[in-house]
């Protein structure tokens, strides 16, 4: 291995005295002459002598490193919010003196639940930020039992009581819903994933209140749940245009810009013009979307917001060894409007 | 901070022996009873010790810690390619026993040196992957005189030697163009960046090749050089169709896929029908181009290749010392045409 740390031997042999009088004078445990110390402190700076990380951790018992893993995001989609996540809790955490360690999200649990093991046992992380939280998240269930500092971006079951912080999706949703409705639409679908979906069901909760606000009772043939992907958005956006016409949706939602962009598709190969004859709101805000044709109204988390308030969190836990106070935050998202959404409804045939 | 880690102190009390036997026995120094070592692994068992992974990397000298930081994308862009990226490296690290370390990438080129220093100097990280490389690029001369291992994704000035991987974005080019050529366009125009890129230059070499191949010299009017961003990508295009009939040119190749939604945004707002009135290729292959209307022609790299590669470069470096052989890769990119370059140019008016 190439050699290019400077050694306290080194500095040792240079200043002629001995590791233990280095040592000792660096860490200003030792009484020497004027002279001596000079001599060392010169060494120190002419050899460019840095204590060792590794040395410094020992003592410490801490790595002042944060493991982060994620689920990748598939072929045809980019994850939206992952570059100002990330940049913006490396930003944090280096202010802090921290680094972020990450390592690969297995699908497999088991081989997942080994490596956030391997990491604890072995002491190269102080800490995990955790995101895509599900219900009974393993992750969650084997950090709480171990008492190991963790901090979610994202909520679990109700009863786990775990620190975290979390977009208000189901406000976010619910913007979205109310501003159909101020625009006149009535029959509003949803494109949601399965309920078993945590972040789903919190997004779709701000579905159902705003439609009950407005004293309008879903049509369950208006919800449609399956895969948060392009061709999922298309195909159920198609069945809903088959809908009779008194039943047939003006507008829709849809849990994630994905599903939006499929629906989009869709209602324009079925010859509509998208924002004065159906709308469509998505949810991320896609940097892309802005782009398309029509530009899609979308829900924006404030991700970076998220990324400087989930590191501080997780360094109180760490340091103190207790979880963060209060022990959940939730930030509001805002709803971006644009042309898909910009029309009234059609009156019925 | 939270306690969970076994330390050896206390295997050694469970087991009623010496610190000092325990520590010889797990690395089988020692010669001890039978009993005595039946004892030491019953105790290293049941109390779930795990050797300290600070205090054997103190031992190796190596942090078994890789780093990796980029610039954080504009908000209006997505990085196509960083999961993927990312993904890989974390999957090919970790096959080897190690992880990957992140940092943010500061605007200030001195304080980003200052970054790489220090996690040098701590003995952090074992070595460096460097993307976003630009000729004279600072992060490599320093790494350069520091002789400090590094494999960078991407290649900067011809004279400066150092380990790299890069996609051919030359031949990216020089496919999409030749597509163009053999669809019968003859007037193509490019969208590139300032000559002062290093990527741009590589790319745009592709553009020229082909051209000339064909015996067709570029007019200066078809080169638009700017951000490569949707804007300047609409601007840039809108120009070109204001060029006399005669040099207006029938289709366009762009070095990023967001100045080719720019001039798609253009060609459509000019009432032209791309494709088939009006050509466009695209570099990237962003996964959501393909839902654009028409999906858009571009250029993908072999993203996860690149990272599947680059990751036991470094590995060879880091661990014997001296720089992988071949110090150098490129691997190739493939164009993947769409609707936007599926037409015939327009007979001159």
């Amino acid at each position: 291995m190439t050699r290019l740390r400077v050694t306290l031997k080194e500095v040792a042999s240079t200043a002629g005295v001995s590791y233990q009088t280095v040592s000792k004078v660096i860490n200003k445990q030792a009484q020497v002459s004027k002279e001596t110390e000079v001599r060392i402190w010169n060494a120190v700076r002419d050899l460019g002598y840095h204590p060792n990380f590794t040395a410094r951790s020992l003592r410490a018992q801490r790595s002042f490193t944060i493991g982060y893993s994620w689920p990748p995001s598939p072929p045809d989609q980019t994850n939206p919010i992952l570059d100002q996540f990330l940049q913006s809790m490396f930003m944090s955490a280096e202010e802090r003196g921290y680094y972020m360690l990450s390592f690969p999200y297995h699908a497999d649990p088991r081989k997942l639940l080994e490596t956030y093991g391997a990491l604890i046992h072995s002491g190269r992380v102080d800490g995990f930020v955790l995101s895509s939280i599900e219900y009974n998240d393993p992750r969650i269930l084997l950090l709480l039992e171990k008492n190991f500092p963790f901090v979610a971006f994202g909520r679990s079951n109700p009863e786990l009581i775990f620190p975290w912080i979390d977009v208000d999706g189901g406000q976010g949703i619910h913007a979205a819903v109310s501003h159909l409705l101020d625009n006149g639409h009535q029959k509003i679908a949803a494109l949601a994933w399965p309920d078993t979906s945590r972040v789903g069901n919190n997004r779709m909760d701000g579905y159902f209140t705003a439609m009950n606000q407005a004293g309008i009772t879903p049509d369950p043939a208006w919800i449609k749940r399956g895969e948060g992907r392009f061709s999922f958005g298309y195909k159920a956006t198609c069945e809903l245009f088959e809908l009779p016409p008194n039943l047939r949706p003006t507008a829709l939602i849809a849990l994630n810009d994905s599903m939006a962009i499929g629906a989009l598709q869709a209602a324009k190969d079925a010859g509509l013009k998208v924002g004065r004859e159906f709308a469509i709101a998505g949810f991320d805000d896609t940097p892309m979307i802005q782009f398309l044709d029509p530009p899609l109204t979308s829900v924006r988390q404030p991700v970076w917001e998220v990324g400087q308030q989930i590191i501080p969190m997780l360094l109180t836990y760490i340091e103190t060894g207790k979880p963060p106070e209060p022990i959940s935050k939730i930030v509001s998202p805002r709803l971006i409007v644009r042309q898909s959404t910009s029309g009234q409804p059609l009156k019925p045939a």
